[in-house]
C-alpha cells in the first residue's frame, strides 16, 4: 500500500492514533513550549502542522528541520485548534531525512519568477510552481479524459519526419552524422550515411499523421512535444512545447468550432473542480482578474464570425494598431485581442481566411478566395487554437500544392487518403503551454514548462 | 452534438426510426432482393450491417460502394434476424463520399505483416491494425489513468537535451547548422553558432527530470518519446518509442517493485474490461496462447528473487543458452525468458544486480557491491520494467561518478537533489510498445507503432 499523502490526510474524516508524514519543512515557528513545523510534500497546495514538543522522540534533531529540510514525522493526527486547518499532527517521533543547510536558494521570501528560471530544478517546491504543475499536470490529465470520453483515440504521431513540409516554420534537423567531420558527396553533405539514410528534422505538427489515422479511426487526437526552431525570444514562443491536436472524420468546419469550443470550456471546467486551491494562488498572487476570466470563458458562448467581418470591425476601431489591418493580412495578436477582449468581451472563432495567409491542405471554400480555417481567440492569449476542415478533393488538393510549389512527390500517402475512400474531415492544434498560460494568467511561456528550451538556453 | 459512431449504435437499446450512419464499406454481398453492406468506421471491430433495396435512394450508385469506399447512409435501425449481429439499418439512403477503385490496396484478403508496412497509412483500416491503434489508445488512457488516481502527477520531461549522460545509449543530435557547411571553430565544429550555443542531443531518458520533480511533488510520471540511435535492426528495437517513467520520492525498492507489479496487472485488467473485442482478434489469429498469458499475469503474484539467486537458477538449468550466464553478465532475454516462462512460469522480478553492469545513479547497496535495481521480466517478451532506488546520498553519489569518469559539472543540478532536503526515492522505466507487444502478442515493435522509425527507414 501507498504512503498518504498529505493530500490525503487533510482530507481525513477522523482523527488517527498512528499517523506517518513525509515531507518538506516550510517553516518552523518556537512557541514557548512547542515547535510548529508546516510539511509539505508536493500532493497539495497546503502544508500539514506538526507539533514538536520536548517529549517528542527525536527533539533534539530540530536545529536541523531547517527550511527546506526533508523530515519524517510519526503522531497522531488531531483536530487543529488552530486557524485554517482541520487537522494537525502530534509528533512523538521526528526524523530528519534530509537536511537543507543556509545555502539552500529557496529560504522563506519572494523570488522573482526571472530568478527561480535559474533554479528550475527547485522551483517546484516553492508553493506558486508546485501548484504550477499540479495545473499543468490536472489539465494534461483532463486532456486525456475529454478526448477519451468523447470517442476520440490517442495516437502518437511521429517526432522524427523526414517531411520537411509540414508546413508551420523552421525544423530542427536530426542526425547522426559527425558534425565535425560531415561526410560528403557531390559538393554536399551526404546523408546517405546519416541514420535514416535521408534527412531528419523534428516535427513541427502531428497533424498530417492524425489525418492518416482519423481517415481510419474516425476521431483521434495527438497530444505530444512539437518543435520550432524560431530564434525569437518572446515570452510566448519555446523552441520545444506541447501540442493537442484532434482530427475528426465525418466532420467539417462548424462541427471543429463545436468541438474547439466546448474542449475548453471542459477543461477549464475541470481545472475549476479539480484545482480550486492552486487556481486561487493565481487569481491571487498573478492575476486578480483570473476567475473572471475563466468563468467568462466557462459561462459565455464563443462569437463566430468570418475573417472578412473580422477585418471589417478592426478597421473600423477607433484605436490604433502597431501592425496595419487589410483583408489578405494576417491577424496580429493586438487584433486578436482587440477582438475578444474589447469588442466582443468574450472568446471569438474567426473563420474563412483568404487561402493565401493559410496552409496548402486547408479546404478551399466554392467562393475559390478563403478556405475554411478556424482561430479561436482568447482573452490575454490570442490565438489558442488554430484549426481547417481538410481538403478532402484530390483535384483540388493537387491543384493547391501545384500553385505553391510543393514537392508533390513527398505527398504521395498523403494523396492517398483523398484517393482511396476521401471523406470531410477536419481538425485543430491547441497549444497546451498557451492554454496554461490562460488558466494561471502566467505570463510567460518560460514559467509554464518544467525546463523551457529557447534560443542559446538549454539547461537542465 | 457529435456524430453517433457505430460503436455507439450497436450499444443501441432500442430501435430507432431514423439513424444516420458513416463509414467505410468493408464488404458488399448481394442476394435475390438486397444489397448488404458491411460497413465501419474505426470506432470499434464490428461492422454495422446495412440493407439497400431497390426503393432505398442512391440503389444506383452500389456499383461505387466497393471495398474501401466512404459512404453515408440514414435508415431505420431494426433487430437484426441474422447472426452476430443485434441491430441492422434499412437504408433509405445512401451517399458515397469518396470511391475507392480497384487499386485500393486492401482487397478483401489477408496481407502480411511485412507487406502492410509499406502502405502504413492505410493499415490501420484493417481489422488487426484497427485493434490494435484502439488497444494502443485504451492502454495509454489507462496509463495516465492508473498513475492520475494513485496520485502521481503526469510531467513532461523536455525532448531535447543538453545532457549526454542520461546513461541509456546512443543519441541523436539536434542541430540547425548548415550541415553541408559546418562553422569551424578550432578545428572542430563552432556549436556556439548552434540554436542553443551548445550541443544537443535526443532524451534517452526522463528520469533525471522527473527526479527533480518528485523531489518536489512527490509522486510523479512521465509519459513521452524516447530516442536511441542504435543501428541494431531487430524485431525489438526502435529508434523512437515511447516509455514510461514514474518516480516517487519517500519510496524505496519494494515500494518500486509493488508499484511496478500492481501498475502491469491493472492496466492489463483495464484491457480485459475495455477492449475484449480487439483482444481476442488478437487472442484468435496473432497469439493462440494470448489470454493465458494475460490471465496469468493478472492473477498470479510476481516472483521476487535477487539477481544472485537468479543467475543460480540459470547456472543449474538443464538447458544451454546461447550466452554464458555468470554472477557479473547482464542478463540477455533468453535468461530472462527461461526465468519467467520455464522456470516460474509467472513474472518475475529480479532485483540487486553488480553494480559494474547498472547506470550511476543506481543507489548502492550495503554490502558495496551491488545496487538497488530491479527489472520485471515476462513471457515473451523478457524486460518490460528496469527501474532501482536512487543513490540518494550525496557522498555516495559523488563518488560512484568519480569512480565512473562522468563529468560532475554537468550534474551540478541533480546533485542539488541530494543537498537540499535529500530523500530515499526511486522509479523505473517501463516501454510502452513492449507493454503493447505483450498485450496484444505482435512479435515486431514496427507493427505495434503507427510510423515506426528504424536504421534507414524513415517513410510517412
Amino acid at each position: 500500500m501507498m504512503k498518504k499523502r498529505i493530500a490525503d490526510i487533510l482530507l481525513s474524516d477522523s482523527p488517527a492514533d498512528r499517523m506517518e508524514v513525509w515531507g518538506w519543512v516550510r517553516t518552523k515557528r518556537e512557541s514557548r513550549d512547542f515547535v510548529f513545523l508546516e510539511v509539505n510534500d508536493g500532493s497539495c497546495l497546503k502544508n500539514l502542522q506538526a507539533i514538536v514538543s520536548a517529549d517528542t522522540v527525536g527533539f533534539d534533531l530540530l536545529d536541523r528541520a531547517s527550511t527546506g529540510a526533508a523530515v519524517h514525522l510519526e503522531g497522531s493526527l488531531v483536530k487543529s485548534p488552530g486557524q485554517g486547518q482541520r487537522w494537525e499532527l502530534r509528533a512523538r517521533r521526528l526524523e530528519i531525512l534530509g537536511e537543507a543547510d543556509t545555502t539552500y536558494p529557496l529560504q522563506k521570501k519572494r523570488h522573482t519568477d526571472e530568478f527561480l528560471r535559474t533554479i528550475a530544478h527547485l522551483r517546484p517546491r516553492t508553493n506558486k510552481y508546485g501548484a504550477l504543475n499540479r495545473i499543468r499536470a490536472e489539465l494534461a490529465f483532463g486532456v486525456h479524459r475529454f478526448f477519451h470520453d468523447n470517442g476520440f483515440f490517442h495516437v502518437h504521431a511521429p517526432i522524427i519526419t523526414g517531411s520537411d513540409c509540414e508546413g508551420a516554420g523552421e525544423m530542427f534537423q536530426v542526425t547522426t552524422l559527425d558534425l565535425g567531420n560531415v561526410p560528403r558527396k557531390d559538393g554536399k553533405a551526404d546523408f546517405g550515411q546519416d541514420f535514416f539514410g535521408r534527412e531528419a528534422s523534428l516535427t513541427v505538427s502531428g497533424q498530417l499523421a492524425a489525418e492518416n489515422l482519423a481517415c481510419a479511426l474516425g476521431r483521434v487526437y495527438t497530444f505530444g512535444p512539437t518543435f520550432r526552431a524560431e530564434n525569437s525570444n518572446t515570452p510566448k514562443h519555446a523552441a520545444e512545447f506541447w501540442m493537442i491536436e484532434p482530427e475528426m472524420a465525418f466532420a467539417g468546419l462548424p462541427d471543429n468550432m463545436d468541438l474547439g469550443e466546448s474542449c475548453v470550456k471542459w477543461l477549464i471546467g475541470h481545472l475549476l473542480d479539480n484545482c480550486r486551491d492552486d487556481l486561487e494562488l493565481f487569481g491571487n498572487f498573478v492575476d486578480k482578474d483570473l476567475f473572471a476570466t475563466l468563468d467568462n470563458i466557462v459561462s459565455q458562448s464563443f462569437v463566430r464570425i468570418p475573417y472578412t467581418e473580422a477585418v471589417n470591425i478592426l478597421k473600423a476601431a477607433s484605436r490604433t494598431f502597431e501592425f496595419p489591418v487589410d483583408f489578405g493580412a494576417d491577424l496580429q495578436t493586438e487584433h486578436e485581442r482587440y477582438l475578444t477582449e474589447e469588442y466582443f468581451k468574450r472568446p471569438v472563432i474567426v473563420f474563412d481566411y483568404p487561402k493565401e495567409i493559410k496552409a496548402f491542405y486547408m479546404r478551399l471554400n466554392d467562393d475559390g478566395k478563403t478556405v475554411g480555417a478556424m482561430d479561436v481567440l482568447v482573452p490575454r492569449i490570442g490565438e489558442l487554437i488554430g484549426g481547417s476542415a481538410r481538403e478532402e478533393r484530390l483535384s483540388v488538393l493537387e491543384r493547391r500544392i501545384e500553385e505553391l510549389g510543393l514537392p508533390k512527390e513527398e505527398y504521395w500517402w498523403y494523396m492517398d487518403l483523398r484517393r482511396y475512400g476521401t471523406v470531410p474531415h477536419a481538425g485543430f492544434g491547441m497549444g497546451f503551454e498557451r492554454l496554461l498560460m490562460l488558466v494561471t494568467g502566467m505570463a510567460n511561456i518560460r514559467d509554464v514548462i518544467p525546463f523551457p528550451r529557447t534560443p542559446r538556453h538549454l539547461v537542465f
